[in-house]
């Protein structure tokens, strides 16, 4: 039996998130789909955790397992051909048997891309959340200190989230600027539901002036009754890269 | 009466291009009927030119008349919050009432995007031609020298081309990488119907090694029986500038 890892890329913007879904198409379906023509049996693909509906991924890590004797490239050529233009395999390596893309991830990279101007840009539409206001990054690097580390991040996970403990390691927060575009580029262990859009959408209302920096502090160490900021919206999210 | 210019982003993949086609939307429709509604009278938009079904916009050039008594702010506000996500007015100005903006353009630019890779890119997709070949920038950088200049372009029109001359200048034509992409801006007093997207297919054909760079410039001298390359795809083409 091989077990392959895939290297998925796709724009979520058509999708219902990375995992089957009741309401709409999941991207987990598409690949599953593709896989089992080009294996000729049913497969079903692990992946290093869910994406939200419309958000992106450059990196997304999943494995699955089969006793196909197709080489590698020939395979990632087959699936890609199948598989429609808003997805794509951009790599595929063969693991050792015990491997598993979500308990084998050693961390994670999201970024978030917020474009900042007067007037909305159609070109970055899919991809960039859109914001009026002048964000004082200094503001959002200085609240993001407090979000490094580990720590219990039950404030920043939204009603559905089903994970057992709420203690997660963020490795770090880097925001940088390009033409107009503002990445922040969040790395950790692993991250609750909504997690990373709840920390950017609270990170923006310092950012704005409209929440103090210490008030990042005070929601990490979990004061009372403390709502963390709106949850920023899906398209902005791109998963980047899974560890291993 | 005023005369203002409108300078619009769009991305173009929805679209038959910009001006109004008997087969499907355009641009220039959807334009109009957000101007007529925040006017309150038909309005007739003309643009710098045509734009071909699914190329995109960073900054199209098109005017129009008013008698209309709204500041220039307000005006691109209220145009913006009636456009579709994927347009957008991003700047207003008030000029002279000669003003053309198909007859007073000086020049425009245009970039070309391709992704060259091994595997396609649904992130890229919309934006970018995919090719698999390593293109050779250095031989398509001395066939580019060929077409700078004052020249008689009728080698580089589709069939349905309905310009009187043919003869275009090129100011310059620069080939940048970044990141996996090329960027083939090509700066020029104007351009005949396709003919960007002809250079373009034609120069990527000599970066493959499929033709020689002197093919080129024969082609530019009007060489008996010769065809520039293959027209490249819409998407790839995004018009960035007109200049007054």
């Amino acid at each position: 039996m091989r077990t392959i890892l895939l290297i998925l890329e796709y724009d979520g913007t058509a999708y219902a998130g990375w995992q089957v879904q009741p309401n709409g198409l999941a991207v987990q379906e598409v690949v599953e789909h593709a896989l089992a023509e080009v294996l000729g049996h049913e497969v079903r693909v692990h992946s290093s955790g869910r994406t939200d509906a419309g958000v992106h991924a450059r990196g997304m890590a999943a494995h699955f397992q089969t006793e196909a004797n197709l080489p590698l490239k020939a395979f990632r050529e087959g699936v890609n051909a199948l598989l429609p233009q808003d997805i794509a395999v951009r790599t595929v390596r063969e693991m050792p048997p015990d491997f598993h893309a979500r308990f084998s991830a050693r961390g994670k990279c999201y970024r978030y891309t917020i474009y900042q101007h007067q007037v909305r840009s159609p070109l970055a539409a899919r991809f960039a959340w859109f914001l009026r206001g002048s964000l004082d990054l200094d503001l959002m690097r200085a609240a993001a200190e407090a979000l490094v580390g580990e720590h219990d991040f039950s404030s920043f996970r939204s009603s559905g989230c089903a994970a057992k403990t709420t203690v997660r390691e963020i490795f770090s927060i880097d925001i940088s600027t390009d033409n107009g575009f503002i990445h922040i580029d969040v790395r950790g262990s692993g991250f609750l539901k909504n997690m990373v859009r709840m920390l950017v959408g609270t990170l923006v209302e310092v950012g704005l002036g409209r929440r103090p920096v210490e008030d990042v502090a005070k929601l990490v160490a979990g004061a009372d009754g403390m709502l963390c900021g709106q949850t920023a919206p899906a398209h902005g999210l791109c998963l980047q890269e899974v560890w291993y």
